[in-house]
């Protein structure tokens, strides 16, 4: 018997195809979103269907924007010279929060992952070379995350770059700010004495 | 500065509103939701406007149903003399999954919970007493959750329906399938040993 209607089983299926929703949970916000007025479901609705089509991706960086160039590229008094090599638009997002990072971005939609058919042709890697050989980049900032394939792209890139005039840096690997020493894994307290800096 | 589009900060917004979402698990799916192709954005679209649309509280029990009655109101095969007391729709399917009840539900769409004032009015008692007013029902089954609320209401019920003819029952508490005896809380292994059933 079919306890539960086709509408509500067919958002189910939907909210169930994202990341880290099971079925269950994506029962729950659909029986959720079923008790609250149909303002809330229309609402989203509609968010939903204006998305892809106002966003874009910026011409220059890649990230998802409104306009093209997007707000960081066209700003005058960001610096064009320092580009931040990230994975994905999150990853702008995360760093721009900091407000510690005023040049330009260049997202790579993606890491290299041979099993999963993502070569350097599957990423903006050509386009990152694009930007740079027209002289106005000065250093590249390489922050692809601290995982397996984030330090895989990160070393083709430093591979593909050595020779160019371009300053090549990395994002500091250490022991999270206000972390106990004894709590750190033994990856990132090696990492951390690798690279320990001058105190005084 | 407008790091996240618009568009996309509505989507995150909205997403954010649902139980058990966070800001930041809103902005991961939306991203996730934008990196897709449009298709499934409009799909999850088109679902959500069709939710209210096609979803109608059953007349007799109150479950969410494209049909009224429902499919299991009008199910020939299904005992209707048995009427199981749920909170909610969510706790319905649950009990339909086991394929262990084969009577009628009957929906009671929340737990009293003066704080939040919701009392005995705000809930379909009135429409339970009027089905249990015909004659047709022998038994009513209280599977209100093990909850404070929800004992509160089973307790509101009993004292309700207690001195008219219709038998009362109530879900057996105890320890749940699998688990080890040691592992149990106090509060259910006490109820296990007071509600001790025979073995020979």
């Amino acid at each position: 018997m079919q306890v539960i209607p086709p509408a509500l089983e067919r958002v189910i299926e939907d909210l169930a195809k994202l990341p880290g929703i099971g079925k269950k949970t994506a029962t729950r916000l659909a029986l959720n979103i079923l008790r609250r007025p149909p303002g809330y479901a229309h609402e989203l609705s509609e968010a939903l269907q204006e998305l892809h089509a106002s966003i874009q991706l910026c011409s220059c960086c890649f990230t998802f924007s409104e306009s093209d160039p997007c707000a960081i590229c066209s700003d005058p008094k960001r610096d064009g010279s320092l580009v931040c090599v990230v994975e994905e638009p999150g990853d702008l997002m995360a760093i721009e929060k900091t407000s510690s990072f005023r040049g330009h971005y260049h997202i790579l939609h993606g890491v290299l992952s041979p099993i999963d058919g993502i070569g350097p042709d599957e990423l903006k890697i050509r386009e990152l070379i694009a930007r740079i050989s027209n002289g106005s980049v000065n250093e590249i900032l390489i922050a692809t995350s601290s995982t397996v394939p984030g330090e895989a792209t990160a070393s083709y890139l430093i591979d593909l770059l050595a020779t160019g005039p371009v300053k090549l840096t990395r994002l500091a690997c250490g022991i999270p700010m206000g972390m106990d020493i004894k709590y750190a894994d033994k990856h990132t307290l090696a990492r951390a004495i690798e690279s320990r800096s001058s105190a005084k």
